[in-house]
């Protein structure tokens, strides 16, 4: 088992534990080593009903811990929480005719309440806008009433047939959505910007995964909206982008549709300007797809709920109780620094076990306190996503452990990014296009931006493995030059764009 | 307008707006009055949907100050956050027969996707013990796998048909849910208590009503459980006794069911002791009907997302700009400290529209600051609840502020004492019963605490205004002399209860 064989013959055999290894190796086989990590470290439990999962606490306290970064950040944009129903009446949900075309052979219908059929059976929300916007057509009279910015945390249900992935593509998932509505087209813009960075901040900065920000394609925007934004972020091992939360503006299209007006400043009836934006559950699902390894998880010091699990390595003859306090002042004395730390003292398991054990739930730095580290009055200090170790004097340990976390969190991000940008290749040209599309690239090809082309390219590139769309127009546009044809269609191209298969 | 008149003739005349005061009163027509103010305080909009309704950010809030408190209290408790499906297949539904027999006749039923009927419908959460169970027996193998304590903040739906009322008794509700499991009963006895005492806490120091603890009759307890304890209200107005929230002992009946065994320290199997435990968004209802009076909401300090709303008070001629910079330097100061303030600097509205506004809404302190305060270096503060008014020198802002909501808190929760002890009647005899509820008391009665006998007073209280039932037998008893009868059947008492008729 790791780290039992790292330190020296010095220590008494354990009992080889078995059972704790993964059977699938993410290189080999990513869809198994998928299932199986998410079971194994604990965040996942399968259920029942197929397309639904139980989160266990290890998947919700990250869930928690960017709930709470949002949902301040958010209030800070003076949004508020809300709490609208989970049920839609069919002629609310089916009043926007192309949002409820993008929804509706996903929507799950209650039909009975006991032993009796309803009346007219009634819709679970797939997304809340029908939900929401017959009430801001009441709230909103005068432009006082604007901005009304208004959020809530909840479930939705999309009753999905394709393959359904934990956290990925679940037929529940928990997510947050935003919904605001605005007097004018800039303020609506500038929001949805604004939300997009904290998108971007909760995948780079607590998950240490890298996106690419950028515009939809018509054919991808969202269902009924004017324009979407989104943070995408791509898959290595499966060559598939995956639209990590998206920001959309409505413009006025179901301020038209609901009768959301207000009187302007001139006393003139005026539409609102919507936005909504959302981002869900998906997250940990991507976090876990591109930081896991064949030992299991590797979660992100921000978002571990346990950043630091002490181990205390017995020997025969050692000082069994001195090792078992110095792993609690450890702890204590971590915590008081704000530090997440717990130390397993089980004495049913082998210091093998729990390495492997706390390797598989992905927990970033483990301490091991052995008699010879408590002799020297220090502790040894190995990194989840290195295996790098480091002996820390007790006296320097917040600081050096502080110091760990950083490094591991910066480490991640800099290796996904590393691997990310790997797979990104220009594409000037369909066959150039065709072949990186074989080799899993994430493809930057200047386009022409028209709808029949992107429909054209999935058509053409229909096969086993799903066809190739676009991912995003990335905001950060690489320069264009004159003449620059479109990879696909060879007329002018207006853009580049971000291509793939995706999730 | 409340408020503009009490400062004697020397400001400008101001318009009458209408259109914020409450059509009915409290004491005259309770049900009608609940219904206006959930809606003009802003905490309820209707919903197309009869029995659901839209929580507003006003109510939101309140909700998120308990979930805050509690969640930190379980997180100590070592109770984890976990989230499980909204969807319970049938088998599993029906599993345990007493539960489902409870709730049976509630249960809404998916059966329809898209356009395709469902091969089995698909049940909607009511509760989750059913949803958990079969999870918790894989979890559990031994007895370290012990205490498996787990909670979740979800939505649940109860198709009822009876009188739908927001908050109260709703289709849809938020709610936490909490089960645990232990190896013996004893610690599932001390669990059920501490958490019962959170309950308390909820009612007593966040929403200032007064709850009395105890456990409910065999009839009256949780379908398939062991036994109930419970925090019950009282509601003055209507007479009837409240279900604040429930910490249910499960025993080990749904363990059997679900099989939830573990190998103990003697390597024996031996079967869970388990508990479940909820509080939902009623306390929010409870607390509406406890406080609110003829001008709208009141709300106490603690749950008040607006404390202290500041409004200046214009005079022609005034240095306005002065007094609308007080107005601020108010707020800065009061937030600073911690204290929860707004400024309404509307300029469309005046000082008397806003004072009936943020008197509707409950916000439990208003200080107006106008010309003559600006000049003496003061404020002038008027409570929600006793209209008492202070001027309070700039220099003592933070310290009187927090003293008078601290007074507040105190004095809703005396004044809700007081109203709520002199409904409770003692009965010994039938006839005085009978008197007691007509009167709409809260009856504390010695009873034999047989199931037949209570069936009995249910069927002979029935009438329109709905039957009397136990709420609990409080856990402080008074005492029972020797010989004392049960006041409905006559045989030897057993305890004393309360009775009454309740939500």
């Amino acid at each position: 088992m790791a780290g039992v064989a790292g330190r020296g013959g010095r220590r008494k055999e354990v009992k080889k534990e078995t059972g704790l290894g993964l059977t699938n190796k993410k290189d080999e086989n990513f869809g198994e080593w998928y299932s199986e990590v998410v079971v194994n470290g604990e965040m996942i439990e399968y259920y029942d009903i197929s397309g639904c999962y139980i989160l266990r606490p290890w998947a919700m306290t990250i869930w928690e811990i960017m709930q709470k970064f949002f949902d301040a950040e958010i209030k800070k944009m003076k949004i508020k929480n809300c709490y609208f129903p989970l049920f839609v009446s069919p002629t609310v949900l089916q009043k926007e005719k192309d949002h409820i075309e993008g929804f509706a052979p996903e929507v799950a219908w209650v039909t009975k309440s006991g032993e009796s059929e309803l009346e007219v059976p009634i819709a679970i929300r797939p997304t809340s806008e029908t939900v929401m916007y017959p009430y801001y057509s009441k709230w909103i009279r005068g432009h006082r009433d604007l901005p009304l910015k208004l959020n809530q945390w909840c479930n939705v249900v999309r009753w999905e047939f394709s393959h359904p992935t934990p956290f990925i593509r679940s037929r529940e998932f928990l997510w947050q959505e935003g919904h605001t509505a605005f007097a004018t087209k800039e303020e609506a813009d500038t929001e949805v910007l604004e939300i997009l960075e904290l998108y971007r901040r909760i995948y780079e900065e607590f998950l240490a995964i890298p996106v690419i920000k950028g515009k939809k394609s018509e054919l991808e925007k969202f269902a009924g909206g004017y324009y979407t934004t989104s943070v995408e972020a791509f898959i290595p091992n499966t060559g598939r982008g995956i639209q990590g939360a998206t920001s959309h503006c409505l413009g006025q299209n179901f301020a038209k549709m609901f009768e959301i007006n207000f009187e302007n400043e001139k006393g003139e009836r005026a539409m609102v300007w919507q936005n909504s934006w959302a981002y869900s559950s998906r997250t940990i699902g991507v976090m876990i797809m591109v930081h896991g390894d064949d030992k299991g998880l590797v979660l992100p010091p921000r978002v571990a709920s346990v950043q630091v699990i002490v181990v205390p390595v017995p020997y025969k003859d050692a000082d069994m109780q001195g090792i078992f306090d110095a792993c609690n002042a450890t702890v204590n004395t971590l915590s008081e620094a704000g530090i997440c730390a717990e130390a397993d003292l089980r004495d049913n398991y082998s210091p093998g076990w729990k390495y492997s054990h706390w390797e598989m739930k992905g927990v970033p730095l483990r301490i091991e306190i052995g008699p010879k580290d408590f002799a020297k009055n220090q502790v040894r200090a190995v990194r989840r996503d290195s295996s790098a170790k480091a002996d820390i004097p007790r006296a320097e340990l917040v600081e050096k452990v502080k110091q760990m976390l950083e490094d591991i969190q910066q480490s991640l991000f800099d290796a996904a990014k590393q691997k990310r940008d790997a797979c990104i290749q220009v594409a000037k040209t369909w066959e150039e296009f065709v072949e990186a599309l074989s080799q899993k690239k994430m493809i930057l090809a200047p386009w022409c931006d028209e709808e029949e082309v992107e429909k054209d390219v999935k058509a053409r590139t229909k096969g086993e493995m799903g066809a190739a769309k676009t991912l995003c127009s990335p905001f950060e546009q690489p320069e264009l030059p004159e003449g620059t044809k479109c990879f696909a269609s060879g007329k002018p191209a207006k853009k580049w764009s971000y291509w793939g298969r995706s999730y």
